[in-house]
Protein backbone atom coordinates (compact mmCIF):
# COMPACT_ATOMS: atom_id res chain seq x y z
CA UNK A 1 0.00 0.00 0.00
CA UNK A 2 1.47 3.16 -1.05
CA UNK A 3 1.43 6.36 1.10
CA UNK A 4 -1.35 8.56 1.50
CA UNK A 5 -1.66 11.92 0.24
CA UNK A 6 -1.27 14.33 2.88
CA UNK A 7 -4.16 15.99 3.73
CA UNK A 8 -6.05 13.62 1.62
CA UNK A 9 -9.21 11.08 2.96
CA UNK A 10 -10.15 7.77 0.99
CA UNK A 11 -13.10 5.41 1.62
CA UNK A 12 -13.45 2.30 -0.43
CA UNK A 13 -16.83 0.60 -0.34
CA UNK A 14 -18.16 2.97 2.53
CA UNK A 15 -14.83 1.69 4.59
CA UNK A 16 -12.60 4.58 5.35
CA UNK A 17 -9.02 4.08 4.37
CA UNK A 18 -9.46 0.81 2.90
CA UNK A 19 -7.61 0.16 0.01
CA UNK A 20 -8.20 -1.40 -3.72
CA UNK A 21 -7.19 -4.80 -5.12
CA UNK A 22 -4.57 -4.86 -7.35
CA UNK A 23 -7.40 -6.56 -9.82
CA UNK A 24 -9.41 -4.16 -10.21
CA UNK A 25 -10.05 -3.17 -13.65
CA UNK A 26 -10.05 0.47 -12.86
CA UNK A 27 -6.48 0.01 -12.73
CA UNK A 28 -6.49 -2.99 -15.50
CA UNK A 29 -8.09 -1.13 -18.00
CA UNK A 30 -9.35 2.35 -17.00
CA UNK A 31 -12.54 0.49 -16.56
CA UNK A 32 -15.17 2.65 -14.92
CA UNK A 33 -15.97 6.37 -14.22
CA UNK A 34 -15.45 9.65 -11.98
CA UNK A 35 -16.56 12.71 -10.95
CA UNK A 36 -14.63 15.29 -9.22
CA UNK A 37 -17.17 17.10 -7.36
CA UNK A 38 -16.83 20.63 -5.36
CA UNK A 39 -18.46 20.66 -1.77
CA UNK A 40 -19.00 23.98 0.48
CA UNK A 41 -19.72 22.05 4.06
CA UNK A 42 -21.79 18.89 3.67
CA UNK A 43 -23.41 20.26 0.25
CA UNK A 44 -22.38 19.61 -3.21
CA UNK A 45 -24.36 22.12 -4.71
CA UNK A 46 -23.91 20.04 -8.54
CA UNK A 47 -24.62 17.03 -6.91
CA UNK A 48 -27.56 15.75 -9.15
CA UNK A 49 -25.99 17.03 -12.27
CA UNK A 50 -22.65 14.78 -11.21
CA UNK A 51 -24.81 11.68 -10.19
CA UNK A 52 -26.85 12.40 -13.95
CA UNK A 53 -23.88 12.11 -15.77
CA UNK A 54 -22.21 8.96 -14.09
CA UNK A 55 -25.94 7.50 -14.59
CA UNK A 56 -25.31 8.19 -18.41
CA UNK A 57 -21.39 6.87 -18.30
CA UNK A 58 -23.01 3.96 -16.78
CA UNK A 59 -25.42 3.24 -19.04
CA UNK A 60 -22.60 3.84 -22.03
CA UNK A 61 -20.15 1.63 -20.36
CA UNK A 62 -22.91 -1.12 -18.99
CA UNK A 63 -21.59 -0.38 -15.36
CA UNK A 64 -24.78 -0.51 -13.04
CA UNK A 65 -25.30 2.74 -10.85
CA UNK A 66 -26.20 2.08 -7.50
CA UNK A 67 -27.26 5.90 -6.23
CA UNK A 68 -28.94 5.35 -3.24
CA UNK A 69 -25.77 4.15 -1.92
CA UNK A 70 -23.28 6.39 -3.97
CA UNK A 71 -25.49 9.16 -1.96
CA UNK A 72 -25.44 7.77 1.13
CA UNK A 73 -21.49 7.11 0.98
CA UNK A 74 -20.98 10.86 -0.25
CA UNK A 75 -23.33 12.01 2.55
CA UNK A 76 -21.47 10.31 5.14
CA UNK A 77 -18.17 10.96 4.00
CA UNK A 78 -19.12 14.69 4.37
CA UNK A 79 -19.83 14.62 7.42
CA UNK A 80 -16.73 12.82 7.97
CA UNK A 81 -14.84 15.21 6.45
CA UNK A 82 -16.09 18.73 7.49
CA UNK A 83 -14.98 19.37 10.55
CA UNK A 84 -10.97 18.98 8.71
CA UNK A 85 -12.39 20.64 5.95
CA UNK A 86 -14.93 22.88 5.65
CA UNK A 87 -14.74 22.91 1.37
CA UNK A 88 -13.39 20.80 -0.79
CA UNK A 89 -13.05 18.51 -3.71
CA UNK A 90 -14.63 15.21 -3.36
CA UNK A 91 -13.63 12.53 -5.91
CA UNK A 92 -16.00 9.68 -6.92
CA UNK A 93 -14.29 6.63 -8.66
CA UNK A 94 -16.74 3.57 -9.72
CA UNK A 95 -15.25 0.73 -11.89
CA UNK A 96 -16.68 -1.76 -13.08
CA UNK A 97 -15.07 -3.94 -10.07
CA UNK A 98 -12.21 -6.20 -9.17
CA UNK A 99 -11.45 -10.02 -10.52
CA UNK A 100 -10.72 -12.14 -13.72
CA UNK A 101 -8.34 -11.46 -16.35
CA UNK A 102 -8.81 -10.29 -19.78
CA UNK A 103 -11.14 -7.83 -21.44
CA UNK A 104 -14.00 -9.26 -21.08
CA UNK A 105 -15.90 -8.39 -17.82
CA UNK A 106 -17.85 -11.42 -16.09
CA UNK A 107 -22.06 -10.36 -16.36
CA UNK A 108 -22.07 -10.27 -12.51
CA UNK A 109 -19.23 -7.96 -11.29
CA UNK A 110 -19.66 -5.44 -8.24
CA UNK A 111 -18.38 -2.32 -9.05
CA UNK A 112 -16.01 -0.66 -6.52
CA UNK A 113 -16.92 2.94 -5.24
CA UNK A 114 -14.04 5.31 -4.04
CA UNK A 115 -14.11 8.05 -2.51
CA UNK A 116 -11.62 10.63 -2.04
CA UNK A 117 -11.38 13.96 -0.05
CA UNK A 118 -9.01 17.13 -0.92
CA UNK A 119 -8.82 20.41 0.02
CA UNK A 120 -9.47 22.81 -3.04
CA UNK A 121 -6.28 23.37 -5.36
CA UNK A 122 -3.36 25.66 -4.66
CA UNK A 123 -4.68 28.18 -7.64
CA UNK A 124 -3.86 31.97 -7.46
CA UNK A 125 -6.45 33.87 -6.73
CA UNK A 126 -5.86 36.11 -9.76
CA UNK A 127 -6.77 33.32 -11.75
CA UNK A 128 -10.00 34.03 -11.25
CA UNK A 129 -10.45 37.66 -10.13
CA UNK A 130 -7.87 38.62 -13.04
CA UNK A 131 -7.92 35.49 -15.77
CA UNK A 132 -5.54 32.97 -16.77
CA UNK A 133 -2.87 32.46 -19.73
CA UNK A 134 -3.59 29.91 -21.58
CA UNK A 135 -1.86 27.67 -24.45
CA UNK A 136 -3.07 25.87 -27.39
CA UNK A 137 -1.69 21.97 -26.95
CA UNK A 138 0.29 20.47 -29.71
CA UNK A 139 -1.71 16.84 -28.99
CA UNK A 140 -5.02 16.18 -30.84
CA UNK A 141 -7.89 14.57 -29.24
CA UNK A 142 -8.49 11.24 -30.86
CA UNK A 143 -12.07 10.42 -31.95
CA UNK A 144 -14.14 7.73 -30.42
CA UNK A 145 -18.19 8.88 -30.16
CA UNK A 146 -18.76 5.52 -28.09
CA UNK A 147 -16.81 7.31 -25.21
CA UNK A 148 -17.11 10.74 -25.65
CA UNK A 149 -19.03 13.17 -23.20
CA UNK A 150 -18.58 11.04 -20.38
CA UNK A 151 -16.17 11.20 -18.04
CA UNK A 152 -14.56 7.54 -18.09
CA UNK A 153 -11.62 6.75 -16.30
CA UNK A 154 -8.91 6.85 -19.46
CA UNK A 155 -7.26 9.80 -19.51
CA UNK A 156 -3.91 9.60 -20.47
CA UNK A 157 -4.80 11.67 -23.23
CA UNK A 158 -5.07 14.61 -20.50
CA UNK A 159 -1.99 13.07 -18.48
CA UNK A 160 0.30 13.56 -21.80
CA UNK A 161 -1.04 16.70 -22.87
CA UNK A 162 -0.22 18.27 -19.13
CA UNK A 163 3.49 17.26 -19.39
CA UNK A 164 3.38 19.51 -23.02
CA UNK A 165 4.52 22.85 -20.71
CA UNK A 166 6.23 23.58 -17.11
CA UNK A 167 5.46 27.38 -17.38
CA UNK A 168 3.44 27.76 -13.95
CA UNK A 169 1.76 31.08 -15.15
CA UNK A 170 0.10 29.16 -18.05
CA UNK A 171 -3.15 28.05 -16.11
CA UNK A 172 -4.61 25.46 -18.85
CA UNK A 173 -4.33 23.79 -22.59
CA UNK A 174 -6.51 24.15 -24.80
CA UNK A 175 -7.45 20.79 -26.76
CA UNK A 176 -8.31 19.76 -30.22
CA UNK A 177 -9.56 17.14 -33.03
CA UNK A 178 -8.08 15.33 -35.11
CA UNK A 179 -9.01 18.75 -37.50
CA UNK A 180 -8.11 21.27 -35.75
CA UNK A 181 -11.43 22.15 -33.92
CA UNK A 182 -10.87 23.40 -30.24
CA UNK A 183 -13.35 21.13 -28.29
CA UNK A 184 -12.22 22.23 -24.12
CA UNK A 185 -9.41 22.47 -21.93
CA UNK A 186 -7.51 19.88 -20.30
CA UNK A 187 -9.54 19.33 -17.06
CA UNK A 188 -12.24 22.56 -18.60
CA UNK A 189 -14.36 23.50 -20.71
CA UNK A 190 -14.58 26.19 -23.16
CA UNK A 191 -16.92 29.15 -23.59
CA UNK A 192 -16.62 32.13 -26.71
CA UNK A 193 -18.97 35.11 -26.03
CA UNK A 194 -19.22 36.57 -29.44
CA UNK A 195 -21.80 39.38 -30.50
CA UNK A 196 -23.28 39.22 -26.91
CA UNK A 197 -23.81 35.69 -27.82
CA UNK A 198 -22.18 32.54 -25.99
CA UNK A 199 -21.17 29.59 -27.46
CA UNK A 200 -18.99 26.67 -26.77
CA UNK A 201 -18.22 23.25 -28.68
CA UNK A 202 -19.99 20.31 -29.14
CA UNK A 203 -18.84 16.88 -27.39
CA UNK A 204 -19.66 14.67 -30.42
CA UNK A 205 -16.59 12.39 -31.01
CA UNK A 206 -14.29 13.39 -27.85
CA UNK A 207 -13.95 15.87 -24.87
CA UNK A 208 -15.95 15.63 -21.79
CA UNK A 209 -18.86 17.39 -21.54
CA UNK A 210 -18.18 18.95 -17.79
CA UNK A 211 -21.03 19.42 -15.30
CA UNK A 212 -20.09 22.90 -14.87
CA UNK A 213 -20.90 22.95 -18.98
CA UNK A 214 -24.00 21.13 -18.75
CA UNK A 215 -24.97 23.74 -16.01
CA UNK A 216 -24.40 26.94 -17.74
CA UNK A 217 -25.82 25.32 -21.31
CA UNK A 218 -29.21 24.06 -19.30
CA UNK A 219 -29.61 26.84 -16.37
CA UNK A 220 -27.14 29.19 -16.13
CA UNK A 221 -27.26 30.56 -19.20
CA UNK A 222 -30.73 30.57 -19.12
CA UNK A 223 -31.56 32.15 -16.04
CA UNK A 224 -29.42 35.41 -16.85
CA UNK A 225 -30.90 35.63 -20.28
CA UNK A 226 -28.26 35.22 -22.22
CA UNK A 227 -28.30 33.30 -25.65
CA UNK A 228 -26.02 30.38 -25.64
CA UNK A 229 -25.41 27.37 -28.81
CA UNK A 230 -23.06 24.69 -29.33
CA UNK A 231 -20.84 25.91 -32.55
CA UNK A 232 -17.63 23.90 -33.59
CA UNK A 233 -14.81 26.18 -32.80
CA UNK A 234 -12.25 26.40 -35.48
CA UNK A 235 -9.30 28.78 -34.01
CA UNK A 236 -10.02 31.45 -36.17
CA UNK A 237 -13.42 31.24 -34.18
CA UNK A 238 -11.34 32.12 -30.60
CA UNK A 239 -9.06 34.75 -32.62
CA UNK A 240 -11.95 36.46 -33.28
CA UNK A 241 -13.54 36.30 -29.63
CA UNK A 242 -14.30 39.47 -26.99
CA UNK A 243 -14.54 37.01 -24.01
CA UNK A 244 -12.60 33.59 -23.48
CA UNK A 245 -13.78 31.79 -20.36
CA UNK A 246 -13.37 28.51 -18.76
CA UNK A 247 -14.64 26.67 -16.41
CA UNK A 248 -15.27 22.95 -14.41
CA UNK A 249 -17.19 22.14 -10.96
CA UNK A 250 -14.07 22.92 -9.13
CA UNK A 251 -12.89 26.25 -10.10
CA UNK A 252 -15.76 27.87 -11.12
CA UNK A 253 -14.95 30.55 -13.74
CA UNK A 254 -11.84 31.09 -14.96
CA UNK A 255 -11.62 34.58 -17.55
CA UNK A 256 -8.95 34.05 -20.01
CA UNK A 257 -7.02 36.91 -20.17
CA UNK A 258 -4.39 35.88 -22.86
CA UNK A 259 -4.78 32.92 -25.27
CA UNK A 260 -1.25 31.82 -26.60
CA UNK A 261 -0.12 35.55 -27.73
CA UNK A 262 -3.23 37.11 -27.51
CA UNK A 263 -4.35 39.82 -24.94
CA UNK A 264 -8.28 39.19 -24.47
CA UNK A 265 -10.55 41.47 -22.17
CA UNK A 266 -12.20 40.24 -19.36
CA UNK A 267 -15.43 41.81 -20.30
CA UNK A 268 -19.13 41.62 -18.75
CA UNK A 269 -20.82 38.25 -20.14
CA UNK A 270 -17.75 36.29 -18.52
CA UNK A 271 -18.06 38.65 -15.66
CA UNK A 272 -21.90 37.78 -14.90
CA UNK A 273 -21.39 33.91 -15.49
CA UNK A 274 -18.45 33.95 -12.94
CA UNK A 275 -20.92 35.49 -9.97
CA UNK A 276 -23.55 33.59 -10.82
CA UNK A 277 -21.24 30.30 -10.40
CA UNK A 278 -19.69 31.87 -7.46
CA UNK A 279 -23.32 32.51 -5.96
CA UNK A 280 -23.51 28.44 -6.45
CA UNK A 281 -20.94 27.38 -3.70
CA UNK A 282 -21.34 30.85 -1.38
CA UNK A 283 -21.14 29.24 2.19
CA UNK B 1 -10.26 -4.13 0.01
CA UNK B 2 -11.85 -6.39 -2.71
CA UNK B 3 -11.14 -10.29 -2.73
CA UNK B 4 -9.07 -11.65 -4.37
CA UNK B 5 -9.57 -13.78 -7.81
CA UNK B 6 -9.86 -17.35 -7.25
CA UNK B 7 -6.16 -19.19 -8.31
CA UNK B 8 -4.60 -16.09 -8.23
CA UNK B 9 -1.66 -14.21 -6.53
CA UNK B 10 -0.54 -10.67 -6.75
CA UNK B 11 2.14 -8.50 -5.33
CA UNK B 12 2.98 -4.60 -5.03
CA UNK B 13 5.72 -3.43 -4.90
CA UNK B 14 7.78 -6.60 -4.43
CA UNK B 15 5.39 -7.91 -1.18
CA UNK B 16 2.98 -10.07 -1.89
CA UNK B 17 -1.09 -9.57 -1.19
CA UNK B 18 -0.94 -6.46 -0.89
CA UNK B 19 -2.72 -3.69 -1.99
CA UNK B 20 -2.85 -0.52 -4.00
CA UNK B 21 -3.67 2.94 -3.09
CA UNK B 22 -6.91 4.70 -3.67
CA UNK B 23 -4.80 7.86 -4.83
CA UNK B 24 -2.93 5.67 -7.30
CA UNK B 25 -3.09 7.55 -10.88
CA UNK B 26 -3.49 3.82 -12.37
CA UNK B 27 -6.77 3.38 -11.07
CA UNK B 28 -7.27 7.51 -11.30
CA UNK B 29 -6.37 8.18 -15.23
CA UNK B 30 -5.15 4.57 -16.76
CA UNK B 31 -2.01 6.35 -16.14
CA UNK B 32 0.69 3.68 -16.69
CA UNK B 33 1.90 0.24 -18.94
CA UNK B 34 1.36 -3.16 -18.59
CA UNK B 35 2.78 -6.45 -19.79
CA UNK B 36 1.28 -10.02 -20.29
CA UNK B 37 3.64 -12.33 -20.43
CA UNK B 38 3.36 -16.18 -20.13
CA UNK B 39 5.69 -18.27 -18.10
CA UNK B 40 7.05 -21.85 -18.42
CA UNK B 41 8.67 -23.03 -14.87
CA UNK B 42 10.51 -20.11 -13.52
CA UNK B 43 11.17 -19.26 -17.30
CA UNK B 44 9.40 -16.03 -19.09
CA UNK B 45 10.30 -16.77 -23.07
CA UNK B 46 9.96 -13.50 -24.39
CA UNK B 47 10.75 -11.78 -21.19
CA UNK B 48 13.00 -9.66 -23.06
CA UNK B 49 11.02 -8.59 -25.73
CA UNK B 50 8.42 -7.87 -22.86
CA UNK B 51 10.87 -5.18 -21.11
CA UNK B 52 11.97 -3.57 -24.30
CA UNK B 53 8.56 -2.48 -24.87
CA UNK B 54 7.52 -1.26 -21.16
CA UNK B 55 11.19 0.66 -21.71
CA UNK B 56 9.66 2.22 -24.89
CA UNK B 57 6.21 2.55 -23.32
CA UNK B 58 8.19 4.43 -20.02
CA UNK B 59 9.82 6.78 -22.47
CA UNK B 60 6.84 7.58 -24.31
CA UNK B 61 4.96 8.48 -21.11
CA UNK B 62 7.91 9.80 -18.91
CA UNK B 63 7.64 7.00 -16.25
CA UNK B 64 11.29 6.06 -14.93
CA UNK B 65 11.43 2.39 -15.54
CA UNK B 66 14.12 0.58 -13.20
CA UNK B 67 14.49 -2.65 -14.98
CA UNK B 68 16.64 -4.24 -12.66
CA UNK B 69 14.15 -4.23 -9.89
CA UNK B 70 11.53 -5.75 -12.45
CA UNK B 71 13.73 -8.25 -12.75
CA UNK B 72 14.51 -9.24 -9.31
CA UNK B 73 10.66 -8.78 -8.41
CA UNK B 74 9.54 -10.82 -11.58
CA UNK B 75 11.94 -13.87 -10.61
CA UNK B 76 10.91 -13.52 -7.07
CA UNK B 77 7.22 -14.23 -7.96
CA UNK B 78 8.07 -16.69 -10.44
CA UNK B 79 9.97 -18.84 -7.53
CA UNK B 80 7.27 -17.93 -5.38
CA UNK B 81 4.14 -19.45 -7.57
CA UNK B 82 5.98 -22.40 -9.47
CA UNK B 83 4.92 -24.94 -6.74
CA UNK B 84 1.37 -23.62 -7.69
CA UNK B 85 1.71 -23.06 -11.23
CA UNK B 86 3.72 -24.84 -13.49
CA UNK B 87 2.85 -22.47 -16.24
CA UNK B 88 0.67 -19.26 -16.51
CA UNK B 89 0.18 -15.83 -17.01
CA UNK B 90 2.34 -13.23 -15.14
CA UNK B 91 1.02 -9.77 -15.76
CA UNK B 92 2.87 -6.48 -14.48
CA UNK B 93 1.28 -3.18 -14.68
CA UNK B 94 3.29 -0.82 -13.65
CA UNK B 95 1.61 3.17 -12.78
CA UNK B 96 2.79 6.32 -12.46
CA UNK B 97 2.85 6.09 -8.70
CA UNK B 98 -0.04 7.31 -5.98
CA UNK B 99 -0.80 10.54 -4.73
CA UNK B 100 -1.96 14.12 -5.62
CA UNK B 101 -4.65 15.39 -7.26
CA UNK B 102 -5.13 16.47 -11.09
CA UNK B 103 -3.63 15.63 -13.92
CA UNK B 104 -0.44 17.18 -13.81
CA UNK B 105 1.88 14.51 -11.87
CA UNK B 106 4.37 15.79 -9.61
CA UNK B 107 8.07 14.98 -10.90
CA UNK B 108 9.10 12.79 -8.64
CA UNK B 109 6.30 10.14 -8.42
CA UNK B 110 7.63 6.56 -7.20
CA UNK B 111 5.84 4.42 -9.74
CA UNK B 112 3.73 1.24 -8.84
CA UNK B 113 4.89 -1.89 -9.76
CA UNK B 114 2.40 -4.79 -9.60
CA UNK B 115 2.47 -8.44 -10.06
CA UNK B 116 -0.57 -10.77 -10.45
CA UNK B 117 -0.29 -14.30 -11.59
CA UNK B 118 -2.97 -16.57 -13.05
CA UNK B 119 -3.37 -19.84 -14.80
CA UNK B 120 -3.24 -20.20 -18.32
CA UNK B 121 -6.88 -18.81 -20.23
CA UNK B 122 -9.10 -21.95 -20.53
CA UNK B 123 -9.65 -21.65 -24.08
CA UNK B 124 -11.13 -24.70 -26.47
CA UNK B 125 -8.23 -26.65 -27.29
CA UNK B 126 -9.74 -26.70 -30.81
CA UNK B 127 -8.87 -22.73 -31.51
CA UNK B 128 -5.21 -24.13 -31.43
CA UNK B 129 -5.47 -27.18 -33.52
CA UNK B 130 -8.45 -26.51 -35.51
CA UNK B 131 -8.75 -22.97 -35.85
CA UNK B 132 -10.67 -19.87 -34.42
CA UNK B 133 -14.01 -17.63 -35.61
CA UNK B 134 -13.60 -14.21 -35.77
CA UNK B 135 -15.80 -11.51 -36.41
CA UNK B 136 -15.80 -7.69 -37.31
CA UNK B 137 -16.27 -5.20 -34.72
CA UNK B 138 -18.21 -1.96 -35.20
CA UNK B 139 -16.26 0.13 -32.52
CA UNK B 140 -13.63 1.96 -34.13
CA UNK B 141 -9.76 2.93 -32.85
CA UNK B 142 -9.42 6.52 -32.39
CA UNK B 143 -5.99 7.70 -33.64
CA UNK B 144 -3.68 8.85 -30.86
CA UNK B 145 0.26 8.38 -32.55
CA UNK B 146 1.16 9.92 -28.96
CA UNK B 147 -0.55 6.78 -27.51
CA UNK B 148 -0.03 4.05 -30.59
CA UNK B 149 1.83 0.74 -30.15
CA UNK B 150 2.58 1.03 -26.48
CA UNK B 151 0.94 -1.18 -24.13
CA UNK B 152 -0.51 1.80 -21.91
CA UNK B 153 -3.51 1.28 -19.40
CA UNK B 154 -6.53 3.29 -21.46
CA UNK B 155 -7.94 -0.12 -22.36
CA UNK B 156 -11.67 1.08 -22.74
CA UNK B 157 -11.67 0.99 -26.27
CA UNK B 158 -11.32 -2.86 -26.10
CA UNK B 159 -13.37 -3.44 -23.20
CA UNK B 160 -16.14 -2.06 -25.34
CA UNK B 161 -15.40 -3.83 -28.25
CA UNK B 162 -15.50 -7.11 -26.32
CA UNK B 163 -18.93 -6.06 -25.18
CA UNK B 164 -20.31 -6.35 -28.73
CA UNK B 165 -20.98 -10.10 -28.73
CA UNK B 166 -21.73 -13.01 -26.33
CA UNK B 167 -21.22 -16.05 -28.36
CA UNK B 168 -19.07 -18.00 -26.58
CA UNK B 169 -17.73 -19.90 -30.15
CA UNK B 170 -16.54 -16.54 -31.33
CA UNK B 171 -13.27 -15.97 -30.16
CA UNK B 172 -11.61 -12.95 -31.15
CA UNK B 173 -12.84 -9.53 -32.98
CA UNK B 174 -11.10 -7.23 -35.25
CA UNK B 175 -10.54 -3.45 -34.82
CA UNK B 176 -10.24 -0.96 -38.03
CA UNK B 177 -9.01 2.58 -37.75
CA UNK B 178 -11.69 5.64 -38.24
CA UNK B 179 -10.71 4.86 -42.56
CA UNK B 180 -12.30 1.11 -41.89
CA UNK B 181 -8.46 -0.76 -42.28
CA UNK B 182 -8.18 -3.87 -39.71
CA UNK B 183 -5.38 -3.19 -37.38
CA UNK B 184 -5.40 -5.41 -34.81
CA UNK B 185 -7.75 -8.29 -32.88
CA UNK B 186 -8.84 -6.98 -29.64
CA UNK B 187 -6.44 -8.85 -27.84
CA UNK B 188 -3.98 -10.21 -30.49
CA UNK B 189 -2.11 -8.84 -33.48
CA UNK B 190 -2.99 -10.37 -37.21
CA UNK B 191 -1.00 -12.10 -39.46
CA UNK B 192 -1.93 -12.33 -43.09
CA UNK B 193 -1.07 -15.19 -45.58
CA UNK B 194 -0.76 -13.70 -49.42
CA UNK B 195 1.01 -15.30 -52.00
CA UNK B 196 3.27 -17.13 -49.86
CA UNK B 197 4.32 -13.72 -47.60
CA UNK B 198 3.51 -12.47 -44.33
CA UNK B 199 1.41 -9.34 -43.60
CA UNK B 200 0.77 -7.40 -40.74
CA UNK B 201 -0.80 -4.02 -40.32
CA UNK B 202 1.69 -1.24 -39.21
CA UNK B 203 0.94 0.12 -35.85
CA UNK B 204 0.93 4.04 -36.42
CA UNK B 205 -1.66 6.04 -34.97
CA UNK B 206 -3.48 3.11 -33.02
CA UNK B 207 -3.09 -0.32 -31.96
CA UNK B 208 -0.80 -2.04 -29.65
CA UNK B 209 2.33 -3.35 -30.81
CA UNK B 210 2.35 -6.78 -29.51
CA UNK B 211 5.38 -8.68 -28.11
CA UNK B 212 4.46 -12.28 -29.91
CA UNK B 213 3.93 -9.47 -33.51
CA UNK B 214 7.58 -8.01 -32.78
CA UNK B 215 8.90 -11.53 -32.20
CA UNK B 216 7.41 -12.90 -35.86
CA UNK B 217 8.69 -10.01 -37.22
CA UNK B 218 11.92 -9.67 -36.14
CA UNK B 219 12.78 -13.03 -35.21
CA UNK B 220 10.60 -15.79 -36.39
CA UNK B 221 9.93 -15.26 -39.63
CA UNK B 222 13.41 -14.33 -40.54
CA UNK B 223 14.31 -17.69 -39.33
CA UNK B 224 12.09 -19.41 -41.04
CA UNK B 225 12.49 -17.60 -44.43
CA UNK B 226 9.32 -16.66 -44.25
CA UNK B 227 8.81 -12.97 -46.36
CA UNK B 228 6.82 -10.56 -44.17
CA UNK B 229 5.81 -6.20 -44.56
CA UNK B 230 3.87 -4.49 -42.82
CA UNK B 231 0.96 -3.14 -44.67
CA UNK B 232 -2.42 -1.78 -44.75
CA UNK B 233 -4.99 -4.26 -44.55
CA UNK B 234 -8.35 -2.69 -45.68
CA UNK B 235 -11.45 -5.24 -45.57
CA UNK B 236 -10.69 -6.45 -49.02
CA UNK B 237 -6.97 -7.58 -48.40
CA UNK B 238 -8.18 -9.95 -45.70
CA UNK B 239 -10.92 -11.00 -47.89
CA UNK B 240 -7.95 -12.10 -50.26
CA UNK B 241 -6.27 -13.99 -47.89
CA UNK B 242 -4.87 -17.48 -48.36
CA UNK B 243 -4.16 -17.93 -44.48
CA UNK B 244 -5.19 -15.76 -41.45
CA UNK B 245 -3.94 -16.34 -38.08
CA UNK B 246 -3.93 -14.23 -34.66
CA UNK B 247 -1.06 -14.18 -32.12
CA UNK B 248 -0.17 -12.51 -28.47
CA UNK B 249 2.24 -14.17 -26.16
CA UNK B 250 -0.41 -16.10 -24.13
CA UNK B 251 -2.23 -17.88 -26.59
CA UNK B 252 0.21 -18.15 -29.05
CA UNK B 253 -0.82 -18.55 -32.79
CA UNK B 254 -4.58 -19.16 -33.57
CA UNK B 255 -5.42 -19.91 -37.00
CA UNK B 256 -8.57 -18.48 -38.01
CA UNK B 257 -10.60 -20.70 -39.88
CA UNK B 258 -13.81 -18.13 -40.09
CA UNK B 259 -13.52 -14.25 -40.63
CA UNK B 260 -17.41 -13.08 -40.52
CA UNK B 261 -19.32 -15.39 -43.20
CA UNK B 262 -16.00 -16.37 -45.14
CA UNK B 263 -14.56 -20.13 -44.33
CA UNK B 264 -11.03 -19.72 -44.49
CA UNK B 265 -8.42 -22.81 -44.57
CA UNK B 266 -5.24 -23.22 -42.23
CA UNK B 267 -2.77 -23.15 -44.64
CA UNK B 268 1.31 -24.40 -44.05
CA UNK B 269 3.15 -20.90 -43.68
CA UNK B 270 0.27 -20.68 -40.45
CA UNK B 271 1.40 -24.15 -38.97
CA UNK B 272 5.06 -23.64 -39.39
CA UNK B 273 4.51 -20.27 -37.70
CA UNK B 274 2.89 -21.96 -35.10
CA UNK B 275 4.88 -24.85 -34.49
CA UNK B 276 8.03 -22.19 -34.31
CA UNK B 277 6.24 -20.60 -31.57
CA UNK B 278 4.75 -23.63 -29.42
CA UNK B 279 8.48 -24.23 -29.51
CA UNK B 280 9.13 -21.45 -27.63
CA UNK B 281 6.57 -22.14 -24.28
CA UNK B 282 7.80 -25.83 -24.53
CA UNK B 283 9.17 -26.94 -21.04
Amino acid sequence: MQPMAAGALCWVDGTRGATLSPFDRGVAFGDGLFETMRFAGTRIPLLDLHLARLARGGARLGIPIDETTLRAEIDAALQDVVAMLPQGVLKLILTRGAGGRGYRAAPDMVPTRVLLASPLPENPPSWTSEGVVVRFCEMRLGANPLLAGIKHLNRLEQVMARREWDDPDIAEGLLADARGRVVEGIATNIFVVSGGRLMTPPIESCGVAGVMREYLVSRGAPALGIPLAEAACERAVLGGAQELFLCNSVIGVWPVRRLAARDLPVGPVTRRIQAHVAALFAA
